[in-house]
């Protein structure tokens, strides 16, 4: 009898300690890190060539490099997060800053959002046409600003009179993206794609957007987004990456996020800061919370994309529901992973 | 020795069944509800003329009359937040629709969202200045765009190619708002105000936005909010009204709710979706996670406003951390609540 309600007392006690979890980890292993995508969608190796593959890689380790740098030498999160997406910005590679997809009229609309999770505080912008860093102008949105969120041409116009540098709308158009418009705008003609008929080619077009989400040596955590949106988009559409809670948030109770994927499914399941709730109120791991928003939350609704992330302790999470994302992870003894496709 | 093991059984068996908490509500009372605010801020009954408080207090219940005949006919969550918040778009009180305050070039600028919590389905529209009723054309990129959000000049085409109600510039345009939009300017420029050295006058005029939240038959609750922002806005700022999870968020899992205050920090803070997570993650109910959310979280950032909210048992939050808030509220049985002033 004894033995049976001591079993009884052990079997409740087991059950009581299993929520919340709260994740746990060596502190002192991970005194910073930091983890980056430039977007995610139908990235098949049968369509890469080598030369892609391996600029692709090359560009994603010197972005990672730059703010690993900052990092190591004492900088803040906020610092390694903006620099390591301009070098992203700044490649034709990706989908934002040059290189950015065009809207049904052949024009960039550019968003960026950018999160402090320390103070809280948050920028960003939507629909920008001549900002040649975005992600830039969100930091001096939240820092030079009385506002966390401006668009369209009053975007342009405070990162002009803040003396970012401005570039002309020609700097971010590519040949690639180019025909990117003209085959998807044919596509759609033909009837071949449209939103609910998609074809391969047409859903990469979304594609693209870059991120990175930091921890610095004083457990400061930074996220940021950046990018063109979606090719052919209508109406000053703004999707998910100037949204904060949705693409970028950043908390130092819980993880920094940065969102890439059909943003219109990312809005709706306010991913990034959905994703912080689970760690901060469930006591989750950052990457079964992760998995959670993305594989069925996200998934679910009909949507795809990943997002990476790194929790207070240095716990990082890539997680994508589609065939690859561009992406890659630093921590603090300089251990790298650059991955692209889903299984490398 | 068996007594005392019989105890401790009980005492842990109690404690485990402490978290989560589940809120819980005669399911059989509150079939139905519908809550509304019309803006929160420094309300100072001393401030308001008997004339001016009561025009406010026949609009809101105007207001909220005709979305609880929607709902207690049987009709849609959805119908009932449109209907009820074309009452207060179209009352020249609130700031949204006809009345909505003006830019620093004395134009408006609308922002508006909705959300289905059954569908966890979405549309927001931000910077539109010919939309009349601004929350219809938030559902419609819902339903007939393959968009979440549209902003200026292409929020304005797409509710015209959608054939809803437009209307030239100065429909809009109250004379009040001028003459606020000039108080602000003057204080501005004599210094007398800042956002950081705030006068009452000056602070109130990033006040009045409107929302609803309703809960119908089916079970499905629906939010919508529609602002024309902050008086003297630059740079086509975009607050948190239409912003999904900080303006506005509706889950049939937890709850709907609608914000209205300081909008900054409100996209900082994720208000509408932080609510709604405490409510799924911890349990809490949602007039505790309410308090949480706006006294706690949002008050220590520095910033103010209010929430009105509804979770899926019709439970009601009105929670405002300034001197108060037009709202409202009516159950099933037709019980009608209608404040402006925090105590009442």
């Amino acid at each position: 009898m004894k033995q049976f309600l001591f079993l009884s007392l052990g079997i409740l006690f087991f059950s009581c300690k299993e929520a919340p979890k709260k994740p746990s980890k060596d502190a002192s292993k991970d005194t910073f890190g930091i983890v980056i995508h430039g977007g995610a969608g139908t990235i098949l190796r049968k369509n890469m060539t080598p030369e892609m593959d391996a600029a692709y890689r090359k560009t994603l380790a010197e972005a990672i490099a730059v703010g690993h740098a900052i990092l190591a030498a004492g900088g803040t999160s906020t610092a390694a997060v903006e620099k390591t997406i301009h070098v992203m910005e700044n490649s034709p590679l990706f989908n934002a800053g040059k290189g950015a997809v065009l809207n049904a009229e052949g024009e960039v609309e550019l968003d960026a959002s950018f999160m402090d999770g320390a103070r809280l505080d948050a920028g960003a912008i939507a629909g920008a046409r001549t900002i040649k860093n975005p992600i830039s102008a969100a930091i001096a949105v939240m820092n030079d600003s009385p506002h966390v969120m401006l668009s369209s041409a009053g975007a342009d116009r405070f990162a002009k009179e803040q003396g970012l540098a401005v570039a002309p709308p020609d700097y971010f158009v590519t040949e690639r993206r180019i025909d990117a418009l003209k085959r998807v705008q044919a596509e759609k003609a033909s009837g071949q794609a449209s939103l609910d008929k998609k074809t391969a080619f047409y859903e990469q077009q979304r594609m693209g957007t870059v991120g990175c989400v930091a921890l610095d040596q004083a457990g400061n955590i930074a996220a940021g987004t950046s990018t063109g949106g979606m090719t052919n988009k209508k109406w000053n559409r703004i999707g998910d990456a100037p949204i904060i809670g949705a693409g970028t948030y950043a908390n130092n109770a819980s993880c920094g996020i940065s969102a890439t994927g059909w943003g219109e499914f990312f809005i709706r399941s306010v991913v990034a800061h959905d994703i912080a709730a689970l760690v901060e109120y469930k006591g989750l791991s950052i990457a079964e919370a992760a998995r959670i928003v993305i594989h069925e939350k996200v998934a679910k609704l009909g949507g795809d994309g990943g997002i990476v992330g790194l929790d207070r302790f240095g716990n990082v999470a890539m997680e994508m529901n589609t065939e690859g994302m561009y992406r890659a992870h630093m921590n603090a003894q300089g251990e790298q992973t650059i991955k692209i496709y889903k299984y490398e």
